[in-house]
């Protein structure tokens, strides 16, 4: 990896120059170098993002090409080291030894967009309880709720474990579905393969948030695997385990 | 399909001895018939199983080659008819009408035991707590908790179901890992990819319960998917969201 481009969060300018340096010292190309998405290309061997997870996943989306996450305080769940590791993060470079961290895409199939973690439908505020009805490949089920969540196994840690979802492997080969606040005690996630094809309908428009972004008003759409993914790099004592444990306190041995 | 075994369950025989009789009227052959799971053989194109799920889960693992269960009152989840629907499976037989339901098993790798559902680990009632350590490729966890349910996608509906784990459609290439009772809040299930070996490690020995048979106390075991697999026979409208529906009320529209 020779050429670099570098997306930061607003506000992580000085850091994001301060990196941009070191890797100019060590003679690594910066190929751009922007807080603006439009911006972010695919002109790099890899994509460095500055920022939290929510950085990581609009980013992803604009790349092919391997990415690695830097940022503050604590590690995000795809942010590969803290701000503060950027000197580790160039021994490994130049070692090159990196461990690759491949997530799969869903996306939402009328709109175009994909996704790392979720799409979210849900009723506006106003709105009464929707009926929702879920349909895919030999199945279907229907939910009385505020909406449901259709996630990946990388956003099972975001807003479907708070909707009590389970924490899936980022490599399983699956869909999560989760309603929100149902009616009938029908609570549970239901997992399906990522073969699948689910198709949503509903009986009142519901927003439809994509990765956090709403997309507007919808009564029908379908979720399917894409056929893009995102190869994060990781440090090799990388165990996603790890993250959960120290994010969640899940699974953790507290006696140690 | 031609030759037929068939294995009740003990109380069943008359209407087991009706199915044979008809059968055979229709110039079938019967190759064993019995209520003893030892005697179940291979040896027929076809096993035949009357009773409910834990009948089908006895019978599963003595066979290779398809399996059709037929269960008195409501069907189980293993069920493919219900014993007052003898007649129209005969009518999908003689058409050969049916649809492949495959079902991966899982084993418990030192004891050479499969399972078709779960294994149970679980502490002794006068046992306090335990620790559980659990391994799998490049993570782990810890629980303190009664014990742990290491689940086939069959079995998520089972006991898992019970201690708030999801619902996986069938074809999941996945295994549940649900805690039993744990501190630290930690009761969200983790799903792992099927190609993970899985090692359990406990303080004190646990009941390993095997698809409802106690095996004995153990502190430490792993799961791995076997290289065994069961077909299910089904009639051409089944459907496995349509049992969720109808024997959990998950997911069903009540308005309707």
């Amino acid at each position: 990896m020779k050429r670099f481009g570098m997306f930061y969060k607003p506000g992580l300018e000085k850091v994001a120059n301060k990196f941009v340096e070191k890797l100019k010292e060590q003679n690594y190309e910066i190929s751009y170098y922007t807080s603006e998405e439009k911006q972010i290309s695919d002109s790099s061997d890899c994509t460095l993002i500055l920022g939290g997870d929510g950085t990581v996943l609009k980013a992803a989306k604009y790349v092919s090409s391997p990415i690695i996450g830097f940022k503050g305080g604590r590690l995000g769940f795809l942010s590969s080291y803290t701000i503060d590791e950027f000197d580790e993060f160039l021994l490994d470079l130049k070692a090159n030894n990196f461990k690759e961290d491949v997530r799969q895409f869903l996306e939402v199939k009328e709109l175009g967009e994909f996704f790392l973690n979720d799409v979210v439908a849900m009723r506006e505020p106003s709105q009464k309880m929707i009926d929702i009805n879920v349909r895919f490949g030999d199945g279907s089920f229907y939910f009385h709720a505020d909406g449901i969540i259709i996630s990946t196994p990388t956003g099972s840690t975001a807003y479907s474990l708070s909707l009590g979802g389970p924490i899936l492997l980022p490599n399983v080969n699956a869909i999560v579905l989760t309603p929100i606040a149902p009616q009938f005690l029908a609570s549970r996630s239901v997992i399906v393969p990522d073969h699948e094809d689910i198709n949503i309908t509903t009986n009142f428009p519901v927003h439809l948030v994509v990765d956090g972004r709403d997309l507007g008003l919808f009564d029908s759409f379908s979720v399917r695997k894409s056929s893009k993914s995102v190869t994060i790099l990781r440090p090799q004592n990388y165990d996603f385990s790890k993250s959960i444990k120290e994010k969640m306190g899940y699974g953790k041995n507290y006696f140690k």
